[in-house]
């Protein structure tokens, strides 16, 4: 199996920590690693360096090779910029293809957090074993553990059985729910969060695409084409401004007739901002989590990283408190979602300095 | 008139500002200026600096001759360490009446705003006046204009008149009220808040020691004896070890049946925590005072000192951020009070680097 990271985001929810020369997947979050390096070292374990191919996009690639430079400089995939997971899943389908026709490939995010390994490689057996079998597409699902409403959901077909007790037919994918709908979905006992990790035949994805893609199809065969030639990278760039933005699941996943999920029991998590890593912290006796020094006192329920600089606090609850180098971000921790809105308003005012 | 300034407090509640070795009447906390040096400079405009006085501690003299080095040595009075104001006032009027028998002082608190100057001389000529006909005690006092919980109150006798619609006798002393008392004092028409600012002879103030604090009058004398002896330090200390810690309303006025009470209509404020700092500020259109740069998104309310770092924040309201050197302090604006709760348990734990 040919692995593929996908690792183009830049993780604006960890500002101040993430910024455009330090994305999200080159943050050491829960670790003393990268996201990326703990994602190349577990995908390792199963395939050689040169089977592993990131996708990302020019403005990161140099610090990505840095990074992890094991995996081979042609492995590195760029994109001229990013335009959602479809566009990056064919450039690396067409890349794969090239090396072997019948390649299997999986798709992993570079940026998410994965425990239980041995029970996720089992899994991740399982996906390839049907696509093996069925030649269909395999989308990875968790087994919720609370209503999420930041996670999209697959409901599968509990009659329709690939493989007894772990991989079935897809029903529907249905996007980030409201906590009512969220609830109802646990209580049914047949929706599992969408993990963003799949597997496939490279040539089957890109026949998919075909079908419900046909420009995104188009834009890889004139790159495929183009592939070894010295024209290469200015085909990708003009192919990519014409591109839609569009994710492989909107895009395919939901439309296709032939998609199964493995029902995956690591540990997953998208750590899709601060209050998830609170949430898999370990709190001292106030329920607080402190990355540094800190006294906070009469105040419970915070996440505060701050390496380099003591904070204190009094009466103060439920609070994300970052200290970077050169900024002092806070936001409450069930507003931590809207830390794209800095983002967004230093982006609007040009504040460069800051992202 | 002689000017004697209290400059012996910490002033905790602005921590992380006030440290150990840089107390709060050294800062400059409305003003480019150190609330001593505006103090100083504010007196200087009625007074020669040989008729200053400063009462300080031992630990803080250094600072304090550096911060107004034209307050003559011999003028700045040490303690060994502070024993609230009434033994410091003893400690000064023993100093004065050296000089002149008949001296009438005035003593200032060194960390309070005063604005609207003209009116303050007024106001204080006013007091000196009244001494000088009755000889009596006088306090300041400042017509409130909202129920302050924070401040302690005079109610004064509005039939005992000894300057028309400005000087009349003291009825009581109040301590900080809650909200209903502060509101019923409000409504009275007759209650005003205390502005620790008081002017007598000092042969009086003496005098009434000897009737109200007789231990303190007796150490008073001993170190009287001593004034210019090379035993004088050493007197002091002694003396100092062996007297009660106690203020001049407890001590003094609230016993004594001959005190009277300008009703100033100059503006002042004790500023006593970082909540009658963002009142007394200009807000910005969100409500917010910034001292720095912030990019305070959806948040009002919220008082931010950050000289040389940057802050921001998404959904936050009515917080106080503190950024020094070395140290981030958060507490809720409402809560700013128990900033002295951190300098305790930082004391407590014996961190003395951010004391």
């Amino acid at each position: 199996m040919y692995s593929v990271i996908m690792a183009g985001g830049v993780g604006k929810r960890f500002w101040p920590r993430s910024r455009k020369d330090r994305p999200k997947q080159l943050l050491n979050i829960m670790d003393h690693q990268s996201m990326l390096r703990l994602t190349v070292d577990r995908l390792h374990k199963i395939s050689d360096y040169k089977e592993i191919f990131i996708v990302t996009n020019k403005a990161q690639a140099e610090l990505i090779r840095e990074n992890v430079p094991e995996i081979p400089e042609q492995n590195v995939l760029l994109e001229p910029f990013g335009k959602n997971t479809a566009p990056a899943i064919a450039l690396s389908a067409i890349n794969i293809l090239d090396l072997d026709p019948e390649a299997i490939m999986g798709v992993f995010p570079a940026d998410h957090l994965i425990m239980k390994e041995d029970v996720f490689f089992e899994d991740l057996e399982k996906g390839v074993q049907s696509v093996a079998e069925k030649n269909c597409l395999v989308t990875f699902g968790i087994e919720p553990s609370w209503p999420s409403t930041g996670y999209g959901y697959i409901q599968y077909d509990t009659k329709k059985i690939l493989l007894e007790d772990k991989v079935y037919k897809v029903k529907t994918f249905a996007e980030k729910p409201n906590l009512n709908t969220a609830e109802r979905f646990l209580r049914s006992g047949d929706f599992l969060w969408n993990s963003g990790i799949f597997v496939w035949r490279a040539r089957t994805i890109l026949r998919q695409m075909k079908a419900h893609m046909p420009e995104l199809y188009d834009s890889a065969v004139t790159i495929k084409e183009a592939l070894g030639t010295e024209d290469y990278f200015q085909v990708v760039e003009r192919e990519w401004k014409t591109l839609r933005s569009e994710s492989i699941d909107y895009g395919v996943m939901e439309k296709s007739g032939n998609v199964y999920v493995v029902r995956g029991e690591f540990f997953w998590s998208d750590l899709g901002s601060w209050s998830s890593v609170y949430e898999l912290s370990e709190k001292d006796d106030q329920e607080n989590v402190i990355e540094g020094e800190a006294l906070l006192v009469d105040s419970s329920g915070n996440y505060v990283y701050s390496p380099d600089r003591f904070v204190a606090s009094v009466g103060l609850n439920n609070m994300v408190i970052i200290n970077t180098e050169d900024v002092t971000m806070i936001v409450e921790k069930s507003r931590d979602e809207d830390v794209k809105k800095i983002v967004d308003a230093l982006e609007k005012r040009g504040m460069d300095d800051y992202l």
